[in-house]
């Protein structure tokens, strides 16, 4: 099986690793806008070599775009024209073209009414660290980590298929919900904390001028809470912007609750501190 | 040495296990008010015996108070008066009591005019985890962390150096300021951390109604975001209300950077939203 990734970063580059290690991959073909980036995957030797994105959907049976959705909105499509431009495109197109994203409404309305729209399959691996880059690729990434699924209904079954060897190899769990579903849920539990750490920072940043201080006193539970502040701005930004409508909801919910404990503090009532805290220990059940 | 722990606790219990191990302690002398949590000790082995405040003040060389700070406000006082009736008391006061609480102005102040002031000293470990109760107790626990002395000049200097001797055990870092400094700092880096988990936790479990999508969605980094939601309300509830101030402070600038942030996504200005997010990363060069 030939596998071209579209952006060699952590997600791609990591896919590209146990893909390969893991019998998927004969070959992989890379392509990446930023020079650095692709010498570096050649070199740690995360693809086999890296063309151009019409040359990597010829010559590739499965295309993962893991590019920042903002992109990735404008390239899937290409890659179903390139798919078109094969001779035995249409009915016959045995290609796939999957994205990794975390917003998915925009991607779906870019390709939905492309006449290859069948052959690309929306999956959103939800696995990550804070790091970006090929460098930061890494093997076991996705083990037992939950991946969904979007839209399966709107693609062809080998090419949902497909994608699901794919995950399968990677050892995630997969969860199936269509695009609306999944940006709902994916703010409420993913995108609500990067932005809860990102003003985290901003907040330590401005109110402790002194860098030694954070340095110094920063125990396990800061550096746990911030971790998600190291987040690449390039990936986020565009996540931030699509998914705006469920964000702002659940944004405001999240600043109601700061406004309840900034009250219950204020008024030294003891009795609502602990209750809102005992309320927030619930999720003890939920997450180990 | 015999070594009184008043608060059988995560904190309590962690330093009894590596005081001992480490051969500081020969003898361990708890009180607890909680009686499973008594029981548990023993059964534990934490410590030798369970004896009330008065036997533990008298008996002991040196008195750990790791109860919450509501309460060792009350308790430090009660046990420098054990102190005091010791016939050696006063001037030849060889005796020592520490708390390790995260709010030190408002102990300074139930202290301050105590005739056996110079024999408390007041510390604060910088380390824990989510967990509370003597089953959460470990070695290890304190090991690389930070430890703020605070007010040293307050204290005798022999007491003082029983206490860093005693750090020094748990392989700590000592950092030394005033309880002022102290409340404010702990404030940017610590507290305002736990309040935005806990609001984070108080978000999603209102937002997302079906726990089964936060326990099939919660990648790795909203599980570390929240994490610190875990943590106990009779640790916190004391702690917020103690440093009122300082918290209502930052959390002002945090509430502030959370509606910059609102602003930039929706008015989908993702220029905004990018130098916010890169302004944030500016913690990666602090936080490994």
């Amino acid at each position: 099986m030939v596998v071209g990734i579209i952006g060699l970063g952590l997600i791609g580059g990591s896919m590209a690793i146990d893909l390969r290690r893991r019998g998927f991959a004969d070959e992989i073909i890379g392509v990446e806008a930023e020079p650095v980036n692709a010498a570096a995957a050649l070199k740690i030797g995360l693809v086999d070599r890296v063309t151009d994105l019409k040359e990597c959907a010829l010559e590739s049976d499965v295309v993962i775009v893991a590019v920042p959705v903002g992109a990735a909105t404008r390239l899937i499509p290409e890659v179903l024209d390139c798919f078109s431009s094969v001779s035995d495109a249409g009915a016959g197109c045995a290609k796939v073209v999957m994205d990794v994203c975390s917003t998915k409404e925009q991607l779906a309305a870019a390709v939905k009414s492309h006449p290859l729209r069948s052959r690309y399959v929306a999956s959103h691996p939800m696995a990550g660290t804070e790091y970006s880059g090929p460098w930061a690729a890494l093997s076991g990434l996705f083990d037992g980590q939950a991946c969904i699924i979007c839209d399966a209904e709107e693609s062809s079954p080998e090419a949902v298929g497909a994608v699901e060897r794919i995950y399968d190899t990677l050892n995630m769990r997969m969860i199936y919900m269509n695009s609306s579903s999944h940006d709902v849920h994916t703010a409420y539990v993913s995108h609500i904390s990067h932005i809860t750490s990102f003003a985290l920072a901003l907040t330590v940043l401005e109110k402790e001028k002194d860098e030694k201080h954070i340095f110094d006193l920063a125990s396990g539970g800061f550096s746990s809470t911030v971790r998600l502040a190291k987040s690449s701005a390039d990936m986020w930004t565009p996540i931030l912007s699509q998914n705006k409508e469920n964000i702002l909801h659940v944004m405001d919910t999240y600043i109601e609750k700061m406004n309840a404990f900034r009250q219950a503090i204020e008024q030294e009532d003891e009795e609502a501190i602990r209750n809102l805290i005992a309320e927030s220990n619930r999720i003890r059940r939920i997450i180990r």
